[in-house]
């Protein structure tokens, strides 16, 4: 099994956290999303999204797209589940996780930013504080729902690790790197820190990859 | 079973074919996007994120994300199906339905915008052009996908309707509504084109709902 790979990429740290959860290291191969490599004709014919993460499975089936990837993990290792049996549960566990996925990271991946800034002369500071509001009503809304809801319990699916835990983790971690915080949502910090003490899920964390800065 | 809506809504179109083709009508609840209504109190109860579709099951399950109530609706009534049953081919529709769910779509729904508009000054053509460019893009994927992969068949995945197609069919109506076309993508206009004859899709179309403007 293989992955491409880039330490700062959120959509890689997700699948990473699903594959660390289940015990599977596959081989790491890193595109540079900051140097473009992504654009390159070779990885492009990998994926024509020019987007990580894309796994290959040892069968040769090549998958992308950070949610199909973690359904697929875990239909096809299933061992420790990341998503409850029961539809409802099942459809609760997706919708939290397309909180992220769909509503929230789409806006503030490089090729967003970049183009907010050549084609409406966003100045960085403008662009940092656009990634900080649709990741803060993110948080807005995933503190609604998590509070409200009888169903969150330790994690935000009951009281085991699932793949919305793993979209939140991604999410809260993000708004770090445009210089957010989550102190002020107390159910998803309750949550996301509990998380963040799972060994697997630390070992997952973006600044703890290779290439990744090192802490001043 | 109930389901909040609105005319223009992709989101909601989608989960209206997935609904027609199950043969399944929920009574349905107009929340007009234009006018703002999903910023409501009582609606903001409903759906913290204040986005439609959210659809209530008989038992009173709440249902919010495009994404997630297909796939609950394919899991709790299976007949006819939507997603394929093997692992890697059901990560192959939900990548290809993530692209416009999680890539595309998140970019032109209109809390975006306007917010482009207030945050940066972009004017009606600007966003016009904003909303080309990623659905653009979008279809520039799907094409280098799905004519190169012979997973691709009559649909998007094979010789059966899936959710893959769905997610194509409202990223291919939703770029009319943005002055743009499919008509140079051949895969994907062929696929669109044979989805669209289909009664069951043809009758869910946005322009075919209550509240939608009129033919000139």
């Amino acid at each position: 099994m293989k992955i491409f790979t880039f330490w700062r990429s959120l959509a890689t740290y997700r699948v990473r956290m699903a594959l660390n959860l289940k015990g599977m290291k596959p081989e790491e191969i890193t595109v540079d999303l900051f140097a473009g490599h992504q654009m390159k004709p070779e990885f492009a014919a990998v994926n024509p999204m020019k987007a990580i993460p894309v796994l290959i499975d040892d069968d040769g089936t090549t998958l992308h797209q950070s949610m199909a990837i973690m359904e697929y993990l875990d239909e096809k290792y299933p061992i420790p589940p990341l998503m409850p049996r029961d539809p409802a549960g099942r459809a609760r566990v997706r919708a939290l996780s397309m909180m992220t996925v769909a509503d929230a990271h789409p806006l503030v991946v490089p090729r967003i930013r970049s183009d907010l800034a050549s084609r409406f002369g966003a100045s960085p500071e403008q662009v940092t504080k656009w990634a900080q509001h649709w990741l803060g009503s993110g948080l807005d809304a995933y503190e609604a729902m998590l509070s409200r809801d009888k169903a969150t319990g330790d994690y935000c699916h009951g009281d085991k690790i699932t793949l919305a835990d793993i979209c939140l983790v991604s999410h809260c971690v993000g708004i770090r790197f445009f210089e957010g915080t989550y102190d002020h949502h107390p159910t998803v910090k309750r949550i996301v820190d509990l998380c963040l003490a799972d060994e697997a899920i630390a070992r997952a964390h973006p600044l703890k990859q290779p290439g990744a800065p090192k802490p001043a």
